[in-house]
């Protein structure tokens, strides 16, 4: 609903004045055109759309999860035609969303709107060829999350209760995209996501198969972070940067590796915090509350007393 | 809205082929119903729907408090039609629900779609008798937070505003359910709160009345947590699990009592971790971000300082 | 959509008894007027509405960024009617939603009505003259968010995508509205940016310019919270208080300098917890999980271990 349905109840009794109204206008354009131009390259008017993303999120969730997500009464003879209908509106309007994003890229001219309009085609049909191994891996990441749950008592419970789980639909998604170079488009999906569970997963992040974030809120997962195998995280776990590399004119350096590395089967506790490109090795436990700036090897446990006695050696 | 309201402006340019599309659909159906089938009991396909709970808790909200989340321009004459016909829709409502919920336990066969409909005329039928209840509780816990919190200038912005009131509010109405039997509907409500607050309350917990919590983002309390009377919780506060416990397959234990009990008269602060079956004893204090896993007597003041020269004892 | 909008499907197969329902609508009633009573004054039914801000706030987002928040296809021959007729609903919208805020603070009687009819008008039009203003000030934050985060690769993305951006606008917002005496408002705008970003901005606390914080869930900055120019923060930060003043009847004082002054150029990372009215001088950089109580001089690097160091003493 947009300015123009606000209930009658709530039709404005006092106008700003038109004089008035005019001068602000005024100084928006002034802003915008003069003073505080931020309109990407100058010109570009047409920008992917959140509320637009969201509907897409909602029907690709309901192609890989029609039962759960999709509509109900659905039943062996409906549920492809189901399916394949929803697919379709949403991957049409994906492209359109990747084509904008797209636009972000390249100067306008007639020239890149095809190259950006055939680009787009590419990549959506690239991702809708891998929705199907998208759904394997959100299954093994909810069998995960179901093992590693004592309050889970059923996947139902996990695929329609769970942020962590909520997380993770939208960070294979948003990472399959970005891996096929649609720009902007995956780093909303992945902002649709945080306002819906508070984590916080780059899209750019690696992360392996059977992947369970418990609880979640607070978690963060830096652009260049890679998570190996079967890792388990609890809520507020940063695996995060721990300084930023200056160029010679003191600005940050983007896209560097800078985020940590976690092997197969590592257990990352509430609240740690694990910075810089260190690795924690295989089948480590990482204790809550934990602040680790260093690499650990495979096997380490590592509790808040222990690290303490370290950073003090 | 759904995948059919996509507006004109993005109908979609560029469809997806229809070769394409069915290989697909194929793949998806494959997933679903071959390599990777997740179905409830391989058929269940009617589970209870987010958005419809959305609408639901705020039917509950309107009835419980009318003027605050209810309709402006009610009047002492009107006040109660809108009451009694929000509440008949919405109980209504939940019914059907619940009774998705109760099938979730059940093989699906004629006799059993009778018994889970009685089922779920019961326990909304009790659930609605305790509605007055339920508003008494949930008044105390908003005084609780207005004298909680020096930033509070009034009970209709404690109400209206504060995030921990919100997660409150969800989780009197979550428990009712779960304790009158309900399944998953009470988990996917937390769930709804969990979303609009990032606090994570199991609706299993038992939390006496006279309860705050003041901002609240990160906040998660456990499955089998007991909070007493007049207890206060700042942000980031986790009353979780340390251990779980296995069987001897190795798969986890469900449910066991594993969270820390709270006693009357607690302050926790931000940030504060309490993990375990341990007893916060009455009237203690527990400072912020401490990290604990021990039981603490009565009238107790932990602070980090204190609790890191224990934990070396 | 509201609880007359349910769909067909899920229209109530059991409505609850008529005799129940009135017990259950008598029993809520004597609540709300005799037992718990919490309607303002006694008397005030009148509220902000949460769901009409929230489009208030869709509202002036769309004015300040027209391309990036409004309606796409705008030329530079359209863009200016869009943004009148945008501002034109939205302001007489927040009128209204204002002159409710302002009831809360008057015994209902005529004259007080038109008072606060003329005081709503009042304070929108101030506000209004402001927006220029304010869209200066957020492309300020835009920018020292793009130059402090390696990861951002467009302006775009960091105004539809960073949850920090989106609280820092509606904190000015919010800010500019308090400062004008609008009561209520305010915090639930403030409220309505929580849900959607996890970050707790108090609309009091005073923040300058070039502000911006990374990540961002869990930030809670408070009521009387003072920041300085350019000042950067990561997730989990907390600007709190550290204890309460309490009047002769033990009831807390409301509104009491409280919280802490962080100065120019200071960069606090994630975890750090700050309590009380303490400084942060000039470029002082804040470790990540630091718990400070007290004031640190200009051009102070505090880390953990040294902070524990220091408490020790």
């Amino acid at each position: 609903m947009g300015i123009d349905d606000l209930t009658p109840e709530f039709s404005p009794s006092a106008q700003t004045s038109g004089s008035n109204l005019a001068a602000i206008v005024a100084g928006l354009r002034h802003s915008r055109e003069v003073t505080h131009k931020i309109r990407h390259q100058g010109h570009v008017r047409e920008l992917p759309c959140r509320a637009t993303l969201t509907q897409i999120r909602d029907g690709l969730l309901a192609a890989l999860f029609p039962s759960h997500y999709g509509c109900s009464n659905l039943t062996d003879e409906t549920i492809d035609y189901y399916v394949g209908h929803t697919l379709s509106r949403t991957l049409g309007a994906l492209t359109e969303q990747v084509r904008r994003g797209l636009l972000l890229l390249e100067p306008e001219n007639r020239a890149r709107f095809e190259e950006a309009d055939c680009a787009a085609c590419d990549i959506v049909r690239d991702f809708a060829a891998q929705l199907p191994a998208i759904r394997t891996a959100l299954v093994n990441d909810l069998k995960a999350a179901y093992r590693g749950d004592p309050a889970a008592t059923s996947l139902a419970e996990v695929l329609l209760c769970y942020p962590g789980m909520r997380a993770v639909i939208h960070y294979r998604i948003a990472h399959a995209l970005t891996k096929l170079g649609a720009p902007l488009v995956p780093r909303m999906l992945a902002s649709i996501s945080q306002t819906e569970t508070a984590i916080d997963i780059h899209p750019d992040a690696e992360i392996g198969p059977h992947f369970f974030i418990d609880h979640g809120v607070g978690v963060v997962i830096g652009q260049t972070a890679i998570i190996g195998e079967n890792v388990r995280l609890y809520q507020h776990v940063t695996l995060g940067a721990k300084r930023f590399a200056e160029d010679e004119t003191g600005a940050l350096v983007k896209g560097e590796p800078r985020h940590p590395i976690i092997e197969d089967n590592v257990v990352i506790y509430a609240g740690a915090t694990i910075l810089g490109r260190v690795t924690v090795g295989k089948g480590s436990v990482i204790g809550g509350n934990v602040w680790l700036t260093r690499s650990v090897p495979p096997g380490s446990f590592v509790s808040q007393a222990q690290n303490r006695l370290a950073e003090e050696e």
